[in-house]
């Protein structure tokens, strides 16, 4: 069950078995149903997450309640509140799930015992933390100086599995269009 | 002059001056005048940059040559075209001065190199890139959930030197209204 971690690891450093063996016992396995909350806005986060099946969607209320999407996150994906996981506050966001959904969890503590134990993760993490910014920049980019049809272009062509697996109200949200306009998109 | 890195650098990791003398051996200085080009759109990108000095614009050109804006970049940030170093591809933004800039230069084989050389730098980069990937969301969310008034008030509240150093018209275009727009809600 664990060998997509180890996989996912090796893409970016060699591990030895005795290696990934320290790695996995800083985590634990959790399960959750569709619709259940990983994380809920304004409470503690206690973990960051590894997806090892299931999709999730990071969330945002606004002040009137209306629900934006930051991002979805499926297979081998990371995901968190990382400011409020960082500063042990609570979350600004909410991570749920839009299909059954297993996760490795890691807490801040073990995350930094895991680094200072063993440091040659410190650079698979420093290679994630900056994919996730630069996967951030692209999408303020896109938010800037795309029409919805471009956007609309872009999501399908670098997650077409999303289209199968993403209600297109949620879709039409995340790139900041109404459904009906979306339909209009993809006809 | 290399005192602001080491200080800067000491926020997350200390330092034995061995340690610092070998770091700064890594590092060039570079002086831009203002208007001048730290990275070109379409050209190779050779450094990341750490601005001692002065104030840059990381920009995107689109396809009818309008200029959006990504991030600026003032004293102690670091900046580059992230994707284009790390990848070793052309640019698909530009860095350019917005004052007369001073920044310390790392090519990535140095970057590499000194990764290698002092692991305990990579968890200082670790938490920078963790930062700009939370700025990053931030920014996403604000584009995707707030008013042009409420992200005026934010950027007003986070970085209230730029309303001194920075035209009116990029403060717009950062902030995705008009330059009218932007009048209406400063005055």
């Amino acid at each position: 069950m664990y060998h997509e971690l180890k996989r996912h690891i090796e893409e970016v450093i060699p591990l030895t078995d005795d290696e990934f063996s320290l790695i996995i016992a800083h985590f634990t396995t959790q399960k959750f149903k569709k619709n259940e909350f990983l994380i809920r806005q304004d409470e503690r986060v206690k973990h960051t997450y590894f997806v090892i099946s299931g999709l999730l969607k990071l969330i945002y209320h606004d002040m009137s309640g209306k629900e934006h999407i930051l991002s979805f996150a499926m297979e081998d994906w990371w995901e968190t509140d990382y400011y409020a996981f960082y500063s042990a506050s609570r979350a600004t966001m909410s991570l749920q799930c839009l299909e059954n959904t297993e996760v490795l969890c890691i807490t801040f503590e073990d995350f930094r015992r895991l680094c200072e134990t063993l440091p040659k993760i410190v650079s698979f993490f420093l290679q994630k933390a900056t994919s996730g910014h630069i996967a951030s920049q692209q999408r303020i980019l896109s938010l800037l100086s795309s029409s919805a049809k471009e956007r609309y272009e872009q999501l399908l062509h670098r997650y077409p599995s999303l289209f199968q697996r993403v209600p297109k109200k949620l879709l039409a949200s995340y790139l900041g269009v109404s459904r009906e306009r979306l339909s209009r998109l993809t006809t």
